[in-house]
């Protein structure tokens, strides 16, 4: 089975192939160009290299949400036209989830962080059991980073942080932490296109796939243009 | 700091660019093209694609060895070239070191396979503790498949495997391994250039550099042409 992987959920860009338990390319970016300069040509440049046939891809894999809106929805608009071309299925993976799949085998508890301003963060909790059991303590959501952590702190375990939240919180996650912890080093602290594509085989295997046209990315919480538009339909009443 | 990253060791070409905690840039190739065609084009894509002027890099590293003989040459050929025309230091990281490196935090033992053919492996055993701590419970060398298996069953702990002499393997490690183990998925099983350049930041601060003039790669041992040429003197004798 041959999955092409998309994440353009943060400030990095990733594009990977894999075909059953081989990575074929991957090419990884975390620029401050915007992902629509970057990750069309970086998937062209990956299918160039490797001589890719388009058409013998399975499935389209794409982190899914949450993340910036813009970084998703180029994500996803490049998956779903992807797919519609090749008519072929989509495969949305939690964005969080991948994150975590970086330190696949770890059996501390992995709490990865997307920074979403203001104190927040995208996060969750999982964990690994004899390498190949994936656990999820804590479903992704947004959060307050207090809130995480006191969490982390309840289930006493040792815990790594991971993701672009972690440069941002760092003093405050020391100040609050009760557990041992250490922070994922660089070359598995962020966005890989190759996990969202091993995370997706395990999607693909259980059916669940989308069409491209059924496909829309998961942003977790509103956009800020609809809480503001929310509040101030609340003063209006 | 900035660490310029090159793995050619084995069928992967990879090139990474890492700063500090964070990386920039990586791009992994595995497909039939020799690296002498890939790991400078990849170079150059990466560098237009972060605007990398190379005079701000600290250091070039290199996966030193084991590997294959010609990508070992190729690698160390390139890192050479750069180190001289940019005066920068290079770092000669163990191959199968940093292929230990792309399981960070792990705790079970783990033991990277390159295919040396005729049931030989270059390989090792590593394992983390506490996340941070980088244990070498057997240094790289070449050996007989069945002979490392062994080292894992006394060692009588959970073990992982990964590299490109796994699927070679696969059938002959099931067949002796005595204790729990597992196989690492495809965005973790091969040469990862922004592994090599987490490991060379270690190096770079306990001053463990060369000058592109001293550096060679390791190759581990004699080439088939050297040994050819030994059993022949020794005939002769």
């Amino acid at each position: 089975m041959k999955i092409l992987a998309l994440d353009s959920s943060g400030l990095v860009a990733s594009v990977a192939v894999v075909e059953d338990e081989t990575l074929l390319a991957e090419y990884t970016v975390n620029y401050k160009k915007t992902h629509s300069q970057t990750l069309l040509p970086m998937l062209d440049e990956v299918a160039k290299m490797i001589e890719l046939d388009l058409q013998s891809i399975d499935a389209i894999a794409v982190a899914g949400g949450p993340g910036s809106f813009t970084g998703l929805r180029i994500g996803s608009a490049t998956a779903k036209g992807l797919g519609l071309a090749l008519d072929k299925p989509l495969i949305s993976v939690p964005t969080v989830d991948a994150i975590a799949y970086n330190l696949y085998g770890c059996e501390a508890n992995i709490c990865p962080m997307m920074d979403a301003r203001r104190e927040q963060v995208y996060t969750g909790i999982y964990s690994f059991s004899h390498g190949t059991t994936f656990i999820t303590k804590c479903p992704q959501k947004p959060a307050a980073v207090e809130e995480i952590i006191q969490e982390l702190n309840l289930l006493g375990k040792e815990a790594v942080f991971l993701g672009d939240g972690v440069p941002v919180y760092q003093e405050l996650i020391q100040k609050i932490i009760q557990v041992p912890y250490w922070f994922a080093p660089a070359n598995l602290n962020r966005q890989r296109a190759s996990s969202v594509a091993v995370l997706a085989m395990r999607y693909f295997k259980e059916g669940k796939t989308e069409t491209a046209a059924e496909h829309k990315p998961d942003y977790l919480r509103l956009s800020q243009a609809e809480r503001e538009r929310a509040e101030q339909l609340k003063k209006v009443r």
